[in-house]
């Protein structure tokens, strides 16, 4: 007992000591000075709400093949240009075209109710039919992966599994399952359409859409959420235990073959000294076609492309470049970030390290690494920055970047992740709801400053991030 | 100065001493045991959440002339017989039909959005076509009734105000005027549509409606209100100096001319003693067509029916008839209200005081009463029994009746008003999210004991709630 009380203290001081100095940013004295400078200007600015407020006010919703994301593809261009980015270009690929259409759900006995339902992406329609049919309930995913084959046959299913608020976004982790695979799992029991309680944890009669896939080989049926107030409702009809018919009609295209041009855009604050080494920040442009994409992605649009601007204003550019990168189509399962990494294989390798911005509204609280083991102090180092503005450091190094930085993260390229309270963000993800207002302009200056801060230390740091080639090729093997 | 100092504690403690004592309450010491008990039995209780749960699920919307209004009278009729009223009854009259049939509502250009927007009650439609023109901004009624002439001709005119957030719901009344007058105001200028933000405190893209009215001899033009996040993106797209085209179809029906048959639905706890000598409670049975009216005001008629169950379930009738009145057509001007009085006449002046439900969610914190001053003792000591509740009572003398109930009040009927913590109230009023799930289960068990002791206190005690005739008589001439 007391040998061990007498080491933790002891190896505690003794990690902090070969750790933790101011010294170890890997910056110069001036570059420290410009960290602050880069601190003070972000806090005391709004550029980044100006530009969320710009990109909802002048382009709104962004679907993939809508012509919203046409004209965000434009609208970021230019902005890039306006806020003084070296380079500024677009990098094309095709993407399948998926279009809503109408929808008209009820439950239409015993107790006749209007019921606010979104077709989830990909979802066939009902051909010009109405579906009407006996719904029956699941408490999730597994137990309807679970009711015995044909037990469904002309029925609706309905996954009423209710989405857990939590600080860190992990309850739509086990709730999103039913929305990505609940159709095909629905259809193989013999059901006609799914349906299935909204993927959010607020209490607006408005749902909540999101992307879903059919499974090969299984007939598609029409894939539809319904707001939490009306799944709450159909769980008291249901409960009345009489027959429940449910009646939907969505003219949702479904995977129709077509397919349309989508665009990532990208803009470089090209490095002094060596720049072929990458840093890059990322946020994607697209959005679902119900809000106006303020929350998601606006607010990480807003967030890099200032982040942007401020390193761009400096008198002389840091070492590295700084790439922004305004992903297009992840929504739709980050197609930009795999078409991107399929064009750049050739220089994955000079991608030094990546964040990303796609959790909406809160403040930034922790910083999370996965980079090279020998870089951690450096980066220890930079996070003291960054805890008069509340965020600390996780004691992990195993980020591999989130959203569209995870198939950039999958490619080699060491991460940050920056992890914002996320508390309120599934209250209005892929819903009507993803407006401006929405926005918590407190908040985003702090993160604002905080990306701009990591932006101008990663670009101008003498630590490495990447793990050295004998271990990456060790892990390769 | 000092003379003054002196006689205000004193005059303070004379009326103290002259008009607090428990005993004041008008009852005897049985009946002060049986309102604990009832008390008790209302807080451990959730028969009014149960009502509010049947009502929303086997009925929901009841907007006048619909099936769901028609249904809703014979669920209320039924649940008064099953909860032991003595008495039930039904009193039709009829009212105009109003229908809102479907509403396209989008900015055009510079930039297109869609646009979250509910016909106004009484509004006519487009007649089949889309009404598309250039918008102008008024901040408020007062503007719009100061612009000039002529000068909105072919324009659509649009009120940006935004209600404000209070506890006692104040904000309602400086932002309903717009709601209710605009469109022939704006018309009056030439305009060809009146649309208006919201009147309500949320921030959902969903739109609030609530009735209108069309002044005689003005061209009835539509109106519309927007949600509060299209308000905020209509403002900021005409923030951009360009003429801003808002495009409008409704197949809202106006005023048809076509009436529809409203019923009051009333039940009594017969008195014992004194059956003529009414109290009542009242609540209103309709809603808008939006959500379920769960709130407005489903919580009304839990409470009120909940409460003369408690009543007629004492082993002995107190000694007045409780009378809970599920008044009709309250949303488009209390008319069911109205025609109560009319069909009453003869017997208002034995309606020796009654109390609303109407204004949803929150804990009560106020008892206001406006009653003979001699009664001001009784209802003190009452008042003193709901203090453990948070209910404090008013200074005032002065409460005329809430919602219906100022209808009856009109018509000489004594009042107490119940005034809860309305501020969220204006969230949910007259939308979408008007739903089940936003009821406040806590908060209603203590209203419910609140209403039920108020009911059994006002048919038990002794004390006489309405002016002396002589002073009726002054008053009126």
């Amino acid at each position: 007992m007391k040998m061990r009380t007498l080491y933790k203290p002891l190896a505690s001081l003794l990690l902090l000591v070969s750790t933790v100095s101011p010294a170890d940013t890997g910056l110069t004295d001036t570059q420290e000075q410009t960290l602050q400078t880069l601190k003070q200007q972000a806090l005391e600015d709004d550029l980044s709400y100006q530009l969320i407020e710009s990109l909802t006010t002048e382009v709104g919703a962004r679907l993939v093949g809508s012509e919203g994301e046409k004209r965000s593809v434009t609208w970021a261009v230019n902005k890039m240009k306006a806020l003084g980015f070296d380079k500024v270009w677009t990098e094309e690929s095709d993407a399948q075209l998926w279009q809503r259409g109408d929808i008209e759900a009820r439950i239409s006995s015993p107790f006749p109710h209007p019921v606010a339902a979104l077709a989830l992406g990909n979802s066939v329609g009902t051909d010009g039919k109405t579906i009407e049919a006996e719904v029956v309930e699941f408490a999730d995913l597994a137990a309807l992966q679970a009711a015995p084959a044909n037990s469904l046959n002309n029925k609706i299913a309905f996954v009423s599994y209710k989405m857990e608020r939590h600080k860190d976004g992990h309850g739509y982790g086990k709730a999103v399952g039913a929305r990505v695979v609940g159709a095909s799992e629905a259809a193989k029991k013999g059901a006609v359409a799914f349906i299935m309680r909204s993927v959010g944890t607020d209490s607006n009669k408005l749902a909540h859409t999101g992307v879903s896939r059919y499974a090969e080989g299984v007939k598609k049926i029409p894939a539809v959420a319904i707001s939490n107030p009306d799944a709450d409702l159909l769980q008291n009809v249901l409960g009345r235990s009489q027959p429940v018919i449910f009646a939907l009609s969505t003219s949702a295209s479904g995977p129709s073959g077509k397919t349309t041009t989508i665009a990532n855009v990208i803009g470089e604050v090209t490095g002094a000294r060596t720049p072929e080494q990458l840093v890059t920040l990322g946020a994607h442009l697209d959005s679902w076609d119900v809000g106006t994409g303020a929350i998601d992605d606006g607010i990480g649009v807003g967030i890099t492309l200032a982040a942007g601007h401020y390193l761009a204003g400096l008198p002389t550019r840091p070492d590295r470049t700084l790439r922004v990168i305004l992903f297009a189509a992840e929504e739709v399962g980050l197609l930009g970030a795999k078409d991107y990494v399929k064009q750049h294989q050739q220089e994955m390798s000079q991608h030094v390290i990546g964040a990303e911005w796609d959790f909406g509204n809160g403040k930034i609280y922790k910083l999370e690494p996965g980079v090279n083991p020998e870089a951690l102090p450096a980066i220890q180092s930079f996070a003291r920055h960054l805890s008069s503005l509340g965020v600390s450091m996780a004691s992990t190094n195993s980020a591999k970047g989130q959203s569209d930085m995870s198939a950039l993260g999958e490619a080699g390229q060491p991460a940050v992740n920056f992890n914002p309270d996320g508390s309120d963000y599934f209250d209005y993800h892929h819903t009507r709801n993803d407006t401006l207002d929405k926005v918590n302009a407190e908040a985003l200056k702090t993160n604002t400053a905080i990306y701009t801060m990591f932006a101008y230390f990663a670009t101008s740091t003498t630590a490495e991030f990447r793990r050295p080639p004998q271990t990456a090729s060790r892990q390769t093997q």
